[in-house]
């Protein structure tokens, strides 16, 4: 959520000489996404976010997010599409890094979507996982069952356990419980596994994109569904679920998509593991984050929250009615 | 140069209803500017950039940069706007911040400007330093003689020494100059008191904007010439003086103001006040900036050399042929 490269305008309007995108006229660093740098640049023509990947993005997975987002546009779904230079070449360097180009797209995220917006993104979501049933490339999800369980041994019990008394032992607990609960037979397919509403673009009602694919892996479909619903249906404090934002957007994701029977016995599973992740990844961060740094750290408890939700009146969301 | 206070897209949708500007259709938070908090708005007509004043702005202040702005614009100066709401209103508050929507400009800043993008500089100036004749607000500069003074003292020698070796000494002996010398005869004026190359946007050699208003204060009318000659015409690193830039720059400054055979007289130490300024704010930044922070830290050594150059071979730049 910063800028972590400076690129002086000069180097900016030399770069954009290698596109046919008109001359540079404006360009300003944003605070936006994971932790990339990104401007906003306006050319004569257009205007585009370029993209210069730091640590958190490996080069070697950049090619698999073209391919992803080049797969989906030509589907008909609304994602930033990666642009050509006059080469042809979608990667490129610039300040010492891999940097890419990128449509802008309309739309602001929202902080708290109504039930008609929730089933918009939920369409979007089956409209997605619809286009990916034919897209071939794979990349491993590090943040799994495996991963978890890393990212929970990296916390440290202490660690855990200054967050909140006796988390440690919930999350071996959970752990225990998903490792032995944890679907293996259900449909796989490349999945979003991070749409928060601050990566859904919105025009109204209208979703305009879908943006920040850089958690997408080849993972159970369903969990990307599961994920979505832990992300959209609560309050910022994981303290209130929102019936009819949960309503529409499962209304929405079956109009487009739909969940298998099996699918939706698994759900409950599903909705904790994904609970269990985020718990994870932000103790993890909280953990390693001094109190007064710039970077905001969001509190792993909402997740501990949602996940007692799911434990318990939540549990019965997905069964058949 | 960061987002310090967020601000939801809701309570920005809501906010822009105050104003006859179109529905909002993307924000992005961007790092620009002093320490404020900066969103590139867009709606449906128009693009904005709102900004939010943190500590380094005081409120009681904003009237008059908003008096100062209007003033440079009905003269014809390409400065930015503030916006007003529906009941005329141009000073907001917005998640507990006063907030302020100022029209946006394209144009980038240029990193190694050339003579010409200079002359176009020295004449923006010029024309500012015309349409503030007849001006009348006022606004005392806490950057001056006694507020050097008091940085000095409140970097201690101890500190400034942790610089560079000698700088304490260095730093007493020129104040002492400089008290000794300080012009106290010289036309007045509002002043920009901060036009880097960072402050002025620029499309090819044309200036399109001067921005960044928020060190404007009343003070030596020439000062401000010295302070965007010192800030204009070397490298980054105060090693190499560029001539052709600083005759371009003057050259743009005679053409649409000039200076008097007084002022002329007085540059040399202009000049020197100019670059201790500086030196002092980066050098209590410097002492007071961790080394690993976010933000970063501009070397007060290249203060120090400018400095020496006015002092020795620059001590003739303007004398009169």
């Amino acid at each position: 959520m910063a800028v972590y490269t400076m690129v002086d305008n000069d180097q900016l309007a030399d770069f954009l000489n290698k596109f046919n995108t008109g001359k540079l006229t404006s360009a300003k660093g944003i605070a936006e996404g994971v932790e990339n740098t990104n401007y906003l640049v306006e050319t004569s023509t257009d205007r585009f976010i370029l993209t210069l990947y730091e640590q958190r993005v490996d080069p070697a997975d950049l090619p698999f997010y073209l391919k992803l987002l080049d797969h989906l546009h030509a589907a008909g779904c609304k994602v930033p599409r990666f642009i050509s230079d006059k080469t042809g070449a979608q990667i490129h360097e610039l300040a010492g890094r891999p940097a890419c180009l990128i449509e802008f797209l309309s739309g602001v995220s929202l902080s708290h979507p109504s039930a008609t917006q929730a089933r918009a993104t939920g369409e979007a979501l089956g409209q997605m996982h619809t286009a990916l049933h034919n897209f071939a490339e794979e990349r491993p999800n590090t943040l799994s069952l495996n991963g978890w369980q890393k990212l929970a041994d990296d916390c440290t019990p202490a660690g855990l356990n200054t967050i909140a008394d006796g988390l440690a032992e919930e999350v071996a607990h959970e752990l225990a419980f998903l490792r032995a609960n944890w679907p293996s037979d259900l449909p796989r397919s490349v999945i979003h596994a991070d749409l928060f509403p601050d990566n859904v673009l919105m025009l109204g009602d209208n979703v305009t994109g879908l943006i920040d694919f850089y958690f997408a892996c080849s993972d159970i479909r369903a969990y990307d569904v599961a994920i979505t619903h832990s992300a959209w249906c609560f309050d910022s404090e994981g303290l209130n679920f929102d019936t009819a934002v949960s309503a529409g957007l499962m209304a929405g994701y079956n109009a487009a998509h739909g969940l298998t029977q099996a699918e939706r016995a698994a759900m409950p599973v599903l909705l904790r593991g994904a609970c269990l992740r985020f718990l994870l990844t932000r103790a993890y961060d909280w953990i390693n984050t001094p109190a007064d740094a710039m970077v905001t750290r969001k509190n792993p408890i909402a997740y501990l929250k949602r996940l007692n939700f799911y434990r318990g009146q939540g549990s019965h969301l997905f069964q058949s009615a």
